[in-house]
């Protein structure tokens, strides 16, 4: 398999991953801003990739144990390749979410941090690429993704998740079970457009009203003026110098 | 009951509306604004109140034909007179939307309007006037209001409602079924601050993603520093001059 190896965070996150297929970009970079783990806590990533979200979560917050859970061989064997390289506390477990093994699933977590497929299995466009097939298109449903969350959440636990906005309706459904604090932080492209992605946290057994954010804008002006990166000055904090994303 | 008369979009509507209780603000008219009706169409509100979104329609829109549904005595009378005072073809009935008439059932609509009420039957607080309670205050839950709009919308009819932004998940799992083309404009009154109203626009049986709009910003500033009002250019624009708001 060809690979590229790909800065992220300003150089602060080295990633590993295939030169054709699912390749990160800044979804696992605005998750890893989003969760609000602490050092010292445990971190589960559903579907981790290559790990660029586990790892840029670990390039903010030190002294994090992770696990990852990846259902594509290749993947996984990069995620626990970069996680060495990172020198991170990081397991990665090549399994499905919808049956993982029965160790992890005697484990909970304070943290569930996970990028689901975009698009649902059956919605009619299809990716030439198995891997990046396979990364972005569903065979589980977004309800089990969550379900699956909430299983390994410790009572109070966090779960940061990162969906295509057309799925708001999808996610929030899922979460009316078992969460509460949901909060909603669009990320809008450029001033006037719909958003395209929802960064979304959620509280298990929490009580607290749901909260929509005013968008996190990435580009600076309403349209692409230049050759040169528009980067709104908030973008360049999270995307560049590992700032955190604030929900709240 | 004391009455108050009360100016709306720059004077272009005259309400009528009881001086203690529930009394209509600039909700019905983004309502009103965010409706896309034709001259010549139909529209049913319901729980109009004492007509103020209707009527706020009425006034944007030539020719439409209204009905409005609304369980309160007292604010169905009001309703009433203010339709008549404006000329507007609007037919008052008193009911209980989960126990329409017989007539009315019979009737579909180009478009149903709905500011339903902001507070579950049972979440706590309680207000002290039982007319501003009852409208406050859902013992019709958010999921029957809306599976009423949806019996009564014509094919490709249109749903535009406004409600709590803490809502919004329940007003999008209420929409997941019968409706698609589903956009979704957050109020928010200033910068920075969480979205406190949503504007929902659905359409019955359509197959259209889910859409997210930038918020609608209501004040200028990032808090209020004057005595003076400090309406946006656009909130101006909707409120004061009868604008209507695009939800694309």
């Amino acid at each position: 398999m060809s690979t590229t190896r790909d800065a992220f965070l300003g150089g602060r996150v080295q990633i590993t991953q295939p030169r054709v297929g699912y390749r990160a970009a800044t979804d696992p970079v605005y998750l890893a801003a989003a969760c609000p783990a602490l050092p010292g806590q445990s971190v589960l990533d559903l579907g981790c990739g290559v790990g660029t979200a586990a790892l840029c979560l670990h390039a903010r917050v030190p002294g994090l144990r992770m696990v990852g859970v990846e259902r594509q061989p290749d993947y996984a064997a990069l995620a626990r390749l970069n996680a060495a390289e990172a020198g991170a506390d990081m397991t990665v477990i090549e399994a499905d979410l919808t049956d993982l093994p029965a160790d992890l699933r005697q484990l909970c977590f304070d943290h569930v941090v996970t990028n689901p497929p975009y698009f649902a299995a059956n919605d009619g466009t299809a990716s030439r690429d198995t891997g990046r097939e396979a990364a972005n298109r569903a065979e589980t449903s977004l309800g089990d993704w969550i379900a699956t969350a909430r299983a390994r959440l410790a009572p109070r636990g966090w779960l940061t998740l990162i969906q295509t906005a057309e799925r708001l309706p999808d996610c929030l459904s899922a979460l009316q079970t078992g969460f509460g604090a949901i909060t909603v932080l669009p990320i809008q492209s450029r001033s006037g457009r719909a958003a395209n992605r929802v960064v979304i946290r959620a509280r298990k057994s929490a009580r607290a009203p749901f909260r929509l954010l005013p968008p996190f804008l990435v580009h600076e002006g309403p349209s692409h003026a230049a050759d040169a990166p528009d980067f709104t000055p908030q973008a360049e904090a999270v995307l560049r110098h590992a700032a955190p994303l604030a929900l709240g």
